[in-house]
């Protein structure tokens, strides 16, 4: 690779430095203007989940949350990457049933839930995951839902004009990586196209642009109306049910769940984070090198809130706690620590307002 | 960090980049002489659970492997880190019993079983783990026999003189670390020291040594002769039993199973793997510089050994699916690949012999 990128995050197992992350990171103003570019903003990167509340847009725009009745629940599970526990898979099999569905219509493939108390009990039970534990069946459900209201509007049968709607050239899909491209900026034709784990198209867009994107959704400034609307009422929903996008001890769970409507952030695979910070009118997007959410791009992104978002003592306390946060191990001996870099530090505060 | 190290590993998605691993190789002979140092070697560095087979030396070369009658399955799971299936819990449990202990000795934690199959079935048995799963089971259940010996030797009660032997200080472990020490030639006594995940001490050496102490237990020059027999009892042991020193589908079980006694390779936590290479004389000592094991430490030491040792067509193809690892997503659709670097093979060409 061309770029040599900053190293981000130590892990430390004693006083040495045992391992250490590198990566890349944009914050940008909805003017496009970026107040941090660390490593190389402008390489094509697979935006995966983090980009998942771009691509529920649609689901509010269209009118099929209204015309549907969805809860803010059934909106966060739209955005989430869920931990496959209980009420997230209660919670998409009712989004499909308002859709007059169920989970045959889901294309995402199955999985054993991620979050490992889900993954035991349904062992436990007896039980095999279906696609409703798959940790995108929510956003998936929202296509279904897309894509029923096209099927009626066009007079044809939903479950057979939703077939194959992950692929690229689905009317389905089509809207969806249209609605990415418009908050983005990003040439999609011509980006480098992969697919995703739940079987959708996944377009590589500079960090630049999905930074830029995010500050879109974080004021409504640059898109256009109705997804501007549609964005804040994602927001919203995921503020307001922050279980639902992630899960139980989840960082963007207990993140929301602290912050409300001031940090909206969304991991995704690969070591992929965006996140709109409406007071600030920022959006950010992290890319970890090496591909590491859980340690790395999850520290990364505890550091740039701390820098960035005004916080009370209690709210920083914990914050800090998720990006200089102690290891234990199988006997709860503190071992070491992961940490945010000093000049991951000091670039943040150079970029923080005031 | 200083040093820039070169990327080892590229995780394609289509025909993209999406993510990639740097890190450093040491490839020794038992004179020490390097043959291939890509990035720094001279960095000291954790080397965890990949140098288990030194840290059994003790095992064969106190006598307590003869005295207790150890099979090469126990043996093989004093050297690993097992998945916990049924095979491997029972197996340490029987190691504990031929020194007339139980799991109550082991001083390593519980953890659920690492491989998937085991933890499901341990689930749906509605049992929990115990310190028989850890992976770590064996290697600590291999320095209880070692304590068994030393308490009778000194007319003491074993339970009783094996408290606290995760401890740096205790006789025990006094004469693994001895072992490190005499076949790598670090000096333990001034080397940065953490605590491992099982709560022995890990001492950070440099690649180079690292290397250089395989090469030794490859050929047995420059051991101490009652260690060189116990490296050459190990390396037999391994082979024979290959299942026991990681498990079902595991990459050092696949890679002994087909080679036999030509490869004994060990994964370590955080992106170590050391192998001996008896046929070639050699040590190799590699370090990815984030700590990923699975995805980009095998990835490497399957290159190392295409690159370096003797194999047939069939076994050639084998190693070159693990070192060119097709990627599939929960449809089995090929979404990508896992792929060493050709910076990497290029290198490793250079060190081949002829």
């Amino acid at each position: 690779m061309s770029t040599t990128h900053p190293d981000l995050v130590h892990a430390l197992r004693g006083s040495s430095v045992e391992s250490f992350h590198r990566g890349a990171i944009a914050i940008s103003d909805a003017a496009g203007t970026l107040s941090l570019a660390l490593g190389d903003v402008d390489r094509p990167i697979f935006s995966r989940s983090a980009c998942k509340l771009l691509q529920a847009l649609p689901l509010v725009a269209s009118g099929a949350a209204d015309a549907l009745g969805l809860t803010d629940e059934e909106l966060a599970i739209a955005c989430a990457s869920h931990g496959g526990e209980a009420r997230h898979a209660a919670t998409a099999a009712g989004l499909l049933a308002k859709a007059g569905l169920d989970v045959t219509a889901l294309e995402c493939g199955a999985h054993w839930p991620y979050h490992d108390g889900a993954l035991k009990a349904l062992a436990r039970a007896g039980g095999e995951p279906s696609a409703l534990h798959n940790n995108c069946s929510g956003k998936h459900a929202g296509f279904v839902c897309v894509g029923c209201l096209m099927a009626r509007a066009a007079g044809r049968e939903p479950a057979e004009f939703l077939r194959g709607y992950v692929r690229p050239e689905h009317p389905v899909m089509r809207e969806v990586s249209a609605a990415l491209a418009a908050a983005t900026g990003a040439d999609l034709a011509n980006a480098p196209v992969g697919t995703d784990g739940c079987s959708i198209p996944t377009y590589a867009i500079p960090l630049r642009q999905l930074a830029h994107g995010f500050a879109r959704v974080a004021t409504g400034v640059g898109l256009r109306d109705d997804h501007a609307r549609a964005a804040r009422r994602l927001r919203q929903a995921v503020a307001a049910a922050p279980f639902m996008v992630a899960g139980s001890g989840r960082f963007d769970t207990r993140v929301m769940e602290l912050l409300g409507e001031r940090v909206c952030c969304k991991v995704g695979a690969e070591g992929v984070y965006c996140a709109a910070l409406p007071d600030q009118g920022l959006g950010v997007a992290i890319k970890i090198d090496d591909g590491n959410n859980a340690r790395a791009a999850e520290v990364v992104m505890a550091a740039v809130i701390e820098a960035l978002v005004a916080l009370s003592d209690d709210e920083r306390a914990v914050l800090r706690g998720l990006s200089d946060l102690p290891l234990r191990n199988w006997n709860g001996i503190a071992v070491g620590a992961l940490q945010a870099s000093t000049g991951l530090r000091q670039a943040l505060a150079a970029a923080a307002p005031g």
